[in-house]
C-alpha cells in the first residue's frame, strides 16, 4: 500500500542552506519563517482558534535528500560526535525510509490578506522551501513528557561557544540591523554558539579552517579560534 | 508536487474499532498494543538505541477514514461538545486534508525473535491494523514544552465519571483476567471514565441507551446512569 500526500503549505526560512540549521525547533528562537499555505487551503476558516496555541507540531518532508531511495539502517548522529553509529529509527536523521521530521516551533501569528494566508513562526529548524504536509496545535497534556527518558540526546546541547564579532562584521552587523534585520546578531550569535562544524572537524587539525553559511540575505563567514568563535564577514547575497 | 510513503509497520492494537478509542496517546495507560515492523525494515540494527528512550512519536495513517478525498475548513472537535466548529489544522481531527496523525506513546520494549521485530508500546489510541509511516524517539529538550499554552485544549481531560461494574460483568472480568488479560478491569475503567459516548448523547434524552466498543477479544456493553458508568457485559468474541 502506497500513501499519497500533497504540500498544504510551503517554509520561506531564515535558512538557505542545510549547514547551518539547528538540530530541532526551538533551539534558536530567533530563527524566524513563514508558512505560506497553499490553496485550497489558504482560507482563515481552516485556522479558526489557531492562534490560541502558543505552539504547534510542523509535519513535512525533508526535501533536499540527495538519494531519497536510499536508506540505511543505521546513522551516525552529530550528537554523538559522528562517528557512534545508532538505529535510524532511534535518531531524528533527515535520511530515513520514509523522509518525514516532525518540528515543535512557536506561533507568532496567522496572517490573512488579499486572498493570501501565512504562519508566522519563530524557532524553527527548517531549510527554505520545504514542504508542510500538515500541522497540528501542540497539546500539552497529550505531547508534553516531562518525565521521557531521552536515551543518548536526554539534554539541550550545551551552548558550548563563545562567539564574537570582528570590527568590521560588527560594523557591517549594526548597519543590517537598521536596513530591517533586527535581530541579526542575535540570530548569528546562537547559531554559531551551537558549533554547527562538522563533527570531524571539531578537535581536528582543519581547527583554523573558515566557515560560511547562507542566512537571510546574507553570507556569513566564520572561524573558530581557541573554542571561541570569531565572526569575519557578514556579505550580502543581493550585491 | 505529490509525495508518496509506504508503511514501515502496522499496529495490533487492543482497540478493534473507532468509537472508545481515547482522544490522544497517554490517556490510557493500560491501553497496550505492539508496532510490528515490516520487511525491510525488520532489522535490529535500525532500532539499535531506540531502548534508551522511554517514549516515541508515531507517525502514522488515519486508515479507516470513510471519505479521504474530501476535507472540510472546519471541525467539530469533541472536546468542546460537538457544537462549536474550529478550523480543521486548529485541531487534531482526522479528517483533515492529508490524514496524517502524530501520537506520542511510551516504548516498553523492543522485541526480535525469528526475523521478526515488533515494539511493545502502551498508552496507544491507535485503530488495530493502523498503518505506521515513521518513528522518532521522544527528545525532551525538543518536544517536551511545559509553557506552551493550549487554546480550547489547555488541559487533560477531566476523568469525569464513576465506573462500576454489574455483578455478571465483575465476574466476567475476573475470569478473563486470570486467562491472559490481566489488566482488562482497569482498562475498561479507565477508558469509560473519559466518558467516549457522542457528545450529543451527553445530558441528552437517550441517556439510557446503551453502548458498546470492541475491546481486545471482547464486546463490552455500558450504560450511564446519574453520571455512573455501569459495565454490564463482557462477552468473549472468539464465541
Amino acid at each position: 500500500m502506497i500513501y499519497k500526500f500533497k504540500p498544504i503549505g510551503i517554509i520561506h526560512s531564515c535558512f538557505q542552506e542545510k549547514f547551518g540549521i539547528p538540530r530541532q525547533g526551538r533551539l534558536v528562537p530567533e530563527a524566524r519563517g513563514t508558512l505560506e499555505i497553499l490553496p485550497p487551503y489558504n482560507c482563515k476558516e481552516a485556522f479558526r482558534g489557531l492562534e490560541g496555541f502558543s505552539h504547534i507540531l510542523i509535519t513535512f518532508v525533508f526535501h533536499d535528500n540527495q538519494s531519497p531511495e536510499e536508506w540505511r539502517p543505521t546513522v551516525r548522529p552529530p550528537r554523538l560526535g559522528g562517528n557512534e553509529r545508532v538505529g535510524v529509527f532511534a535518531s531524528r536523521s533527515p535520511f530515513r525510509p520514509n523522509p518525514l521530521g516532525i518540528s515543535v516551533v512557536e506561533l507568532e501569528s496567522v496572517d490573512g490578506e488579499k486572498g493570501k494566508l501565512s504562519l508566522s513562526l519563530k524557532g524553527i529548524d527548517l531549510l527554505d522551501k520545504t514542504p508542510v504536509l500538515d500541522i497540528k496545535p501542540y497539546l500539552p497534556y497529550a505531547d508534553c513528557v516531562p518525565e521521557a527518558r531521552g536515551g543518548f540526546a536526554v539534554k539541550m546541547p550545551a551552548t558550548e561557544l563563545h562567539v564574537t564579532f570582528d570590527q568590521q562584521a560588527l560594523i557591517d552587523c549594526e548597519h543590517w540591523e537598521q536596513q530591517g534585520y533586527p535581530e541579526l546578531r542575535a540570530l548569528i550569535t546562537r547559531l554559531l554558539s551551537l558549533d554547527p562544524r562538522p563533527a570531524y572537524y571539531i578537535g581536528g587539525a582543519n581547527r583554523r579552517r573558515e566557515f560560511g553559511m547562507k542566512l537571510l540575505d546574507f553570507d556569513v563567514k566564520w572561524k573558530v579560534v581557541d573554542e571561541c568563535v570569531v565572526v569575519i564577514e557578514i556579505r550580502s547575497l543581493q550585491g
